[in-house]
């Protein structure tokens, strides 16, 4: 990976480690969070709704983090500074340490494990908007009885694993139902359709992370006139969409113009996606 | 943790850490997998089994492992050494290592990190399985649709978050439903009901790890001239079954006497769970 430096808890090291123990439960057992945000032109995108975010998931998990919010962004800082990013993406990750005991139960007073990682990042090229995503169906659904369906935590397994059947079937993307046989998300976007004037996105009781860039596209359609629903969603809805679009905080918003090989709409990128994409990359690229 | 010495890709390193890099795709994803075994005066216990298990799991997520299977008992049998230790269990864990970037695609060419970790175990109490169990069952369903549930991978957030939940309300284990409604298995943990003169436990395909002590219970029912049924199984059950016990590598047999509060059979070990556990010890502690 590019970047030379990272942050480990509270020190700016090497990136060639070795840093962690091969004890740590994020290591053996999954057991920590993580949230992922952008820097552009030196400005921390949504800054406040990932950190909130990353305290959600940990509270979800019952792990305490080890900085507050201010320090955590200080130290954002320090790593975009140590590697003289200012166009990055920031992938921040707590886990739940180094134990006493082996076994499932969580240490009493963990000392969590604290990395923050900044890769340069630019976004992506404007062609690949153009052209838009084709997704797949994944068969391993989402489980929205799982508290972890709701919070970005370090078991991303079966996200890499719909991720790898949509390389092995040309897919860029791969959509999740949940169990319950709605449409939940994709292995790491929230998907959204248009659908006359309104879009439609499906409500996070059904497995759903609430996404920041979801988030931002509902409140951006409000202001421009556009209404919002989040519901259950029956995949067939997809191909009746007259269009459909994922978001998530790298890509923004990209068109999904294909499922299962189907077109979603013309096939191509749809004009509520595109209003909605210019009116997001304005707001990312905004200096405030 | 007690224990000095760990196996770390090839060679024998102190368990006071740093051993690996804070990108290790097993810290940031839970990208995968291992095994827990339990070393008798010396002797590994289904040696075979786990590692065929180890390599399925690994499969499952097109993980290569970094050994064979003659060289892994080797590696083994040098923790075991390394540390004294002739009653342990041990936990092969295999992860995907450093990726060359970021994000879920895996890289082609993996370099996998190897660990090998092993406490002393001379097994529970005696007095633990005279009291026997009792378990909740978890608000978290198990996902019948996802390959993560029937492999041992580094994903074991729910377990933990199920274990939690048992903690909290003063159990002892947590047993999961599928998201189908049918009875699946615990937190770490595979379940038999005892039903008039047979042994009843979820099929695999209800979302069901195939535990190792599972298979050799249902071969030990057999050769006892016990009946032993796989199939899915409704959660009224438990509280019909006449005895229940679990299964795992480091619990053997385990009465199960009660869940949610309420006794399942006479509420004490049942006569056929202690036969079985019985038949099971005497394999594990016989010298080969």
């Amino acid at each position: 990976m590019e970047g030379g430096l990272i942050f480990l808890n509270g020190e700016i090291v090497p990136q060639q480690g070795p840093h962690l123990s091969a004890l740590d439960r994020g290591f053996t057992l999954g057991d920590g969070v993580f949230d992922t945000l952008r820097a552009v032109r030196g400005r921390l995108f949504r800054l406040s709704d990932h950190l909130d975010r990353l305290r959600h998931s940990a509270e979800t998990l019952d792990l305490p983090l080890p900085m507050d919010s201010s320090q955590l962004a200080g130290a954002i800082s320090t790593v975009l500074e140590a590697n003289g990013l200012a166009n990055a993406l920031i992938r921040i990750t707590v886990s739940r340490g180094v134990p006493a005991e082996r076994g499932l139960v969580p240490p009493s007073s963990p000392v969590p494990t604290l990395v923050i990682h900044a890769i340069p990042f630019h976004g992506y090229p404007e062609e690949r908007y153009r052209r838009g995503y084709a997704a797949i169906l994944s068969t391993i659904r989402r489980n929205e009885t799982s508290p972890l369906s709701y919070v970005k935590s370090c078991n991303y397994l079966d996200s890499v694993l719909a991720r790898m059947e949509a390389g092995r079937r040309r897919g860029d993307e791969a959509l999740m139902l949940n169990c319950a046989g709605h449409l939940a998300c994709g292995s790491s976007s929230n998907i959204f359709l248009v659908s006359g004037d309104s879009v439609v996105t499906p409500s996070l009781e059904c497995g759903v992370l609430g996404g920041i860039t979801r988030g931002t596209v509902i409140e951006l359609a409000a202001g421009m006139g556009i209404d919002g629903f989040e519901r259950p969603i029956a995949p067939e809805q997809l191909l009746t969409a007259q269009e459909a679009f994922i978001t998530n905080t790298a890509l923004g918003v990209m068109p999904l113009v294909a499922v299962e090989g189907k077109a979603i709409g013309s096939g191509a990128p749809g004009p509520i996606t595109l209003r909605l994409r210019e009116a997001y990359e304005g707001l990312v690229q905004a200096i405030s």
